[in-house]
């Protein structure tokens, strides 16, 4: 990999506000954001314009950023600013642990002045491009002979600022031309899968078809997959992981199969405060999402849904965790 | 159970044609297709407008009896007329081992002529009501105590004339005031939970949520569900159950949880010449059938798919089959 899977940036920090790669609008259109300020920046999160466990951590460092350095630039209190931003952008996905590690480095950083705040959040956003690399590496040479793989949702480069984390490894083995095959699972309801993880392997050249989510397990007790590699949006300190819903089938499916089952996640993604699974939040979202797809109602009027964003993978079911600095299990 | 859950039944036989529901317009829309001849017949069970095991062994037989009526009318000769319109309708759709069946047995009865062929036909029709009812009650007899279930695809009425399988049995248990809640696995991609079992729930009045598929094992190893329920396309001799891809995931999850996972399945389901699940063919279709969402493509221009309509779920898996006869498992 000798550069970025994407020409621009999925976050960046750009003349004194934040750039954003509006993923609401992919596959069809590549639309930058120009955002000005942390309101703006947690619409964009709740939104799911941004999203993905390591932008979401480099959003919430620039985010605080942004808020000190306007506070500066305008005069206002820069601690006063600092802490309502936190605020605002830690709440905007509760079950995203890197949105508020980020948002709680800057805070810290804060209290040097909003130059010191700006300075940690780039530090955030060049750890995080730098760790996605080693993550691909490092689960690249774990995985080593495996060419068939399924993965789930996006843990790609949109879901960081480069590279990604799932995808990162699937793109140095694809570097290695150990790649015959991706089963992307499409990842309902909001289809993260076919939309940005299938953009991304194609922008890539990398071989990939398109399942829906029920089909993992049978590709995977069928013998078609030599490996399932997903991302985390949270890892307990007991080695659960909560990852996007659907996840676990894959993985209760890898388990029986007899194929690993591997977890692609920088350090920053393990919360040693959290116990276990069942101690994460589960972010239950809009039924809506669920009653349409892409956007057309699917169900009678007067449905009901419940939409669960996450599901937690028991730590027996992970084969491995692979972050920028080993691998566990 | 004092009527149909259904005003119209899903398939039926009407004065020299087939009437069925048009299950491709539901839930927003109930429109009766009137069918003439085997060639309709089969073009509507290749696009859906007809599907479910139990509903396409009817569609088997009143289409071989519709074929030997119209020869009949016309002078032409019933027996090439028969083995035409057999031909035909078994290869619609290969998976389904009741579709098959049911040509084969009006095949068998218009030896004695077309008279003889229509009466078989709606012994056929009859016979799948009966069953339907009878699984209903024998399933809420196993399940009884159980209140909170998760279904897949649709096994309802729409799968069958009248009652349908899985949804029989929740029907029963709806009777007996014996459900809590039924989570209803939408099913990609074409989405007959989402759609089609949805509607029939809240005709019913039966409490139901409906779930994207990846939300299954979430619930359920999350103690949110106490049993299983689903129909099949086809068991095999040793019990492998093939039924709509989705399936097996929530298999899975069930043995883990320990939890039933119980098919409901008339007898002619059983393929006693099926040795075992992977001697059973799986339908694969249209790829754009999951690059697309409700009519809206999903991926990005060039993508592939794959799509296979089915999976097996292993014996060892399934709690117990349900028949109108027995109780297997």
């Amino acid at each position: 990999m000798t550069g970025s899977a994407l020409v621009e940036r999925t976050i960046d920090w750009d003349d004194g506000a934040i750039t954003i790669i509006d993923q609401t609008m992919l596959p069809g259109e590549l639309r930058m954001l120009r955002i000005e300020d942390a309101d703006a920046l947690a619409a964009s999160i709740k939104r799911l314009a941004v999203r993905g466990a390591m932008a979401l951590g480099v959003a919430g460092a620039l985010g605080v950023a942004l808020a000190a350095q306007r506070a500066a630039r305008t005069g206002d209190d820069v601690a006063a600013a600092v802490d309502r931003a936190a605020s605002v952008l830690a709440s905007a996905r509760p079950t995203a642990v890197n949105l508020s590690v980020g948002v709680r480095r800057v805070v810290e950083a804060a209290r040097g002045g909003a130059d010191a705040a700006l300075a940690e959040a780039l530090r955030v956003r060049d750890e995080d491009i730098a760790a996605n690399r080693s993550i691909g590496e490092r689960g690249a040479d774990f995985l080593a002979g495996r060419r068939r793989f399924l993965t789930h949702c996006n843990a790609g480069a949109l879901a960081g600022v480069e590279w990604g984390t799932a995808l990162s490894v699937i793109g140095a083995m694809h570097e290695r031309k150990s790649v015959d095959e991706v089963f992307v699972a499409e990842t309902r309801p909001l289809l993260q899968g076919a939309r940005l993880t299938a953009w991304e392997l194609g922008r890539q050249g990398i071989p990939y078809r398109v399942i829906v989510d029920g089909a993992g397990a049978s590709l995977i007790l069928g013998g078609r997959v030599d490996a399932v590699v997903v991302g985390a949006d949270r890892i307990a300190a007991n080695g659960d992981v909560a990852n996007k819903i659907g996840t676990l089938a894959h993985a209760l499916a890898a388990k029986r199969a007899g194929i690993p089952f591997v977890v692609a996640a920088p350090e920053s993604t393990i919360d040693l405060h959290t116990a276990s699974g069942s101690d994460i939040p589960i972010e239950e979202r809009d039924e809506d999402e669920v009653l349409h797809a892409a956007g057309v109602r699917t169900a009678p009027q007067g449905a009901r849904a419940l939409n669960l964003a996450f599901d937690v993978t028991p730590a027996d079911l992970v084969t491995a965790i692979v972050t920028e600095r080993r691998v566990i299990g």
